[in-house]
Order: C-alpha cells, then structure tokens, then sequence
C-alpha cells in the first residue's frame, strides 16, 4: 500500500517538518486503530485506548527529559500565546513582581500579558541591538523575592538560543517552544517549562507544560478553570476533551525520539546540522548571519544577502528547487532556515550545495 | 492501495464517528497535500495552502449554514470549556446581570464559569426533574436589559434537546456543541453560537464560534489576549498558530455535509435515526426513555432499563457485539446511543435489531 509521495524540503518554522516514519504509522492507522476499529479522532478521551495515548505520552517525555517525579506534566490547548497569559494569571500572586528576560517578540508578547495581570520587571532587553543575542548573565537585573523570571530559551524570528540556563534565585519559568527536546535538558533548572508542539514534539494544537508541584498552590479558585494550571494537573490534562489526535501524534514523534536514541543523539544530529550551515555562512563574507556567534540558535539560522533583492531572488530560486520556507519572519525580512529535530541532515547538505552555487552566480 | 479495514458502530458521544469519506480523504493525503509536497500537519499556518483550507472551512460553514455578512467565524481552541469562560469575559461587562437556562451539567458549569467574571441569574433550571426536558418559554424568567441569555441546544449526557429557540429581548448565546448544524439552523437567532467541533463538525481540539459584529465592541483591551474575541476575529483566527490539522478535518467535514445535500437533508437523516431508535424504547416498556418527548435529543438517546444489572449486562454484550461507546455518562449512569451526523442510519438499524434480541432474552 506504499504510495511514491513526492515530499519537498520543509524549512518552515512551525508548524514544521515531522519524521516521516511518525507520518506513515500516522497514515497507516488513520482509517481504525489496529484492533480498536476507529479512527484515533473518534476515540473517546476516556477510553482505555486513549489513556494508553496520554500515559504513553507523558512517560516518554519523562524517559527522554528525565522529569523529576515532584513535576507534573501537562497536555493543554491555545499554544505558547496563551501560556503567556496562563502563567502570571497561575503564579504572579498579589503584590509580588515577575521579571522578564526580554530576547525576542514572543518574549515582548509574554511580557505583554503579564503587565495585564500585576507587576512586572524586565531583567534585561538586547532589543537595542535587533535582539541578535541573548543576555549575558552579568546584565540581568533580578527583582529580589519576585515571583518568577521568565525566559525565552530560543527565540524563533531572530534566531538566537541560550546556550546557559541564566542563574535566578526566583523560579525560572521557561517558554521553550522552538528548542524543546532538541538537546538534554536539566528540567530540574526550571520550575515550569512550556511548548508549543509544532516545532519539535508534534503537530500545532497541543501545549506541553511541565510544572513543578509546588508552584501548582498558587493557582486562584477564581481563574477560569481551563487557566488553572492546578484544575488541569489534577485533572490529568483531561478537565475537558483533550486535543486527541495532536496528543496521538506527538507520543508518536516521542517514539520516534527515542529510536533516535534520546536527547543525546538528538542533540549531537542538530548541532552537526547547524554547524553546517553557519561554516557556509561565515565562509566567504557573501551571507550575513543575524545572531552573534555566542547566542547562535541551532533550530533557526537566521541570515541576510547583500541586497533585498539578492534575498527575493534566493526565496524564488530556492523554492523552485523544492526548499520551502526559507524567507525570513515578516518582521525581521532576511532569510530563515529552520531545522528542527526532523529535518533530516540531508537536506541541509543540500541547502549548502544550492547556497555555494547561488553564491557562485551572484556574489 | 485500499487497505480492508474492520471498523466499528461507534456511538461515541464525543470524540465521535466521523465519515469515512473524510478519513479516507485524510489518509490518502497524509504524507503529502497534492501539489504541495508536505503533510497538512507540516504547512505553516501563513501558507497560502492553509489559506486555501480555512478560507474553505469558513466559506462551507457559512454557505451550509447561511451566516450573515454581519456575523464572524472564528476558529478557536479550548473547546467549549473555555468558552464558558471567554462568553463573560468579553459580553459579561460591569454592572450587567447575564441570564442563564440550566438544562445539565453543560450548563451548569458555562454558569460556574460564569459566576466568577460578573453578575449572573438563572432564567430556568429543570435539575429538579433529572434535567429530563428543557423549559417551557412561559417558565424563563428574564432580567431586563441582560447582557445576554445563555442555552445548552443540546444536552449531551441527558439527551435532552430545544426544538424551539427560546424568545429572549437580550441577545442570546447558545453552547450548539453536541447538535450544531445537524438540522438547519437560523444564526440570525443567536447573538453568538458556540461549539466544540468533535460531535458533528470534526475531531477534537476546535472550536467554531460564530459571532455577531455589534458584540465584539465589548471585548476589554485588558483581556488575556487569546481570549479576546474582537481580537480573534480582527486576526481571522490567526492570532497564533492555530489546530491546522484539526481545521483541515474540519474543512473536509463540511465539504462532506454539502455532498449530503445540505442540513436540511441531514436533519432528515437526523430524525429518521432518532425515530427509530425512541420508537423502540416506546414499543414494550421495557426500555425507559429518560428525556420527556417534547424534550428528546436527536442526537443523543438516553435510557435505562429494568436493574443496573441488566444495563452492565448490555454494555458488555454489545460492546461484544461490535456497538462501541452505549454505556451512558458517568455521572448519570445508564446507557445512551450517540448518532451524530455521521453515524450511519445502518448501525442505528443494527443496534435496534440487537436491542429486540436483548429483550427477548431478558425482557
């Protein structure tokens, strides 16, 4: 039943590229769950098959991260967005001040949220400087007693990346929505990280938040329930019908990581590809990588060309020959390759290829 | 590259049965949209592709259900549960009463919710009687100058169902979750209409909220951004990344409907099921229709039958007998068939054949 798909190469930022063996078990399954005779989308959430789904899920993501046991880990809707909202609505508590380590537009969107909720602080800012790094630990200005400091560990448009986790004595709050489970990953670091799934974990429609206990009493009875990160976790993510099909697919790529051999070997693959693409763009001086050398994302490489419209040309010519999603992010311009855990290595060699002899014709 | 493969009577109240031309449609394309060389799953939601599909989605909703210009279409997440929520939050504005008919736990939470953002009445509650119909007109009693009314069209776990809609001054606000566009509807009723899409319109994790423009004016810049309407509805849904796969499903759903000739001819089919199967529950007395007949759900039929004894004996023999999902709620007990749109009139015959034979062993 194997039909010759003609697949492109996807370097779109997210919703993004899934490992092809998660798509074909996805396509082969789609019509009845074998020896379940329907569909994964028609299957009730509170169906033995769909608990073995969740709880399938939830002990993969704690094998490849090695959650802690006083964390608990939850499936949620409305993205990374309303995250935003979530965490100061569950944890800046009356008369306590939020810090925000501000390194990118969805940075200054989660600040945004939080300013609607109580008082916040910015820790540091490197917008001065087109936010092409992130902040050194030496330039954060932390709220003594604040209830939280919040980051962004890789910051899609701009593509810059921590490479250390800042040092705070307040809980550190992490949205690791473009970075998740691309590297190893010390959970024990944050007291609450969240992700969108379309990057790394799965298709768009699912959040994942990882929480320590302890931060769960100080959500208010008061918050709408679906915002009461403490209702959810008692809940088990399962308050209200869960996002099944998205749940489905993303212990289907945690499978998959696993195979791969872990955050380890994953890690090791995504730095082998990003090397590979920022050697080509400090090669010869012709591109122009955005993010400082110290600060470099490994998920988005962000860069410019001599002239916009030596850039137009590159994102015409370079769909033509099948690399999708190569132009930068509307707000920043410029050119943006995104290679996330399943983009495979081969088609970053063959970005390079196309880059050389783009540069040959036009440098 | 047809697979034979052994699929069910789903009666599922929710994930629920979806058509098989839609599944099939899904699987073929899965690791691939024609033409566009990536899974649906992988496209961004900025692609013109993703264009194309909730341009479709919300142009075969309005068609189907002949929305007018003066209303929004907004696809959302957090399933009817958060809505509950984001209904007061942006129409419930300060020193307003919101009006609410409490037909079921549904209702009874949308109140909860409600509770928590501003003042609020109950119009109605039939919980006095099992929530086994809904209210009379002459028994709403209605604040004047209400922010709004609140119904439940259609309640899920009693099977109970309004066959009228309710004649309110204020504008009312209906959760259409479990019956929205299973029979023709008239949006002009409706201030704002509400469902979550995994009974009749898709599989979990999408919301359809259909509102009229004058509303949106009370949404508060102060409002967690993602559960602003009049920002959801200034953005097209694309605030943030949304369910891309959930609204593909969605979109070939729809176009489904209107291969079926439309919701006049799948009310048709709706009442055909429905009849059946009450006709049977009425015949021997020996099933005991819970809803009251003025009150019963097209969409959800619920009953009981002589001991608990006998009902655990019928979950288990007709689960055995390939009818999945009859055993009713937790909360209410017995047992209920859900025949949404896509069930098909077969498995309601099926049932009603095994039903007899039940009888005769154990009537």
């Amino acid at each position: 039943m194997t039909v010759q798909v003609h697949r492109i190469y996807n370097f779109s930022a997210g919703p993004a590229v899934l490992p092809e063996a998660v798509l074909e078990e996805a396509q082969r399954d789609l019509m009845a769950l074998p020896g379940v005779g329907m569909s994964v989308m028609e299957i009730s959430h509170r169906s033995t098959t769909f608990d073995e789904i969740i709880h399938g899920a939830e002990a993969d993501l704690r094998a490849l991260g090695g959650i802690p046991d006083t964390y608990k880990v939850l499936f949620l809707q409305g993205g990374a967005s309303l995250q935003f909202s979530m965490v100061p609505m569950n944890l800046l508590t009356p008369g306590s001040t939020a810090d925000y380590i501000v390194t990118g537009d969805w940075a200054k969107k989660a600040l945004k949220e939080a300013k609607k909720v109580g008082a916040t602080a910015v820790a540091a800012s490197t917008e001065a400087e087109q936010f092409n790094r992130v902040p050194r630990q030496s330039e954060l200005t932390l709220t003594p007693g604040a209830a939280y400091v919040h980051m962004t560990s890789n910051n899609t448009i701009v593509g810059t990346q921590a490479h250390e986790v800042p040092q705070v004595d307040a809980p550190l709050v992490c949205d690791a929505s473009s970075d998740m489970y691309s590297r190893p990953i010390d959970i024990s670091t944050f007291a609450l990280i969240y992700a969108g799934a379309q990057k790394n974990l799965g298709p768009s429609g699912v959040t994942v938040v990882i929480v320590r206990d302890d931060l769960l009493a100080r959500s208010s009875d008061q918050l709408p329930s679906m915002l009461n990160l403490k209702l959810m976790a008692e809940n088990k993510s399962l308050y209200n019908t869960p996002p099944v099909f998205g749940i489905y697919i993303l212990r289907l790529v945690l499978k998959w990581m696993r195979s791969q051999g872990g955050l380890e070997a994953i890690g090791r693959v995504n730095e082998r590809k990003a090397t590979l693409l920022y050697d080509e763009l400090d090669r010869s001086g012709f591109w122009r990588p955005h993010a400082e050398s110290g600060s470099r994302s490994r998920m988005n490489v962000t860069f410019r060309l001599p002239s916009e419209e030596l850039e137009k040309t590159f994102v015409k010519e370079s769909t033509a020959a099948g690399f999708d999603g190569l132009k930068g992010h509307r707000s920043v311009g410029g050119l943006r390759a995104s290679i996330y855990n399943a983009f495979p290595e081969a088609g970053v060699a063959a970005l390079v290829e196309f880059m050389r002899e783009f540069e040959r014709r036009n440098g």
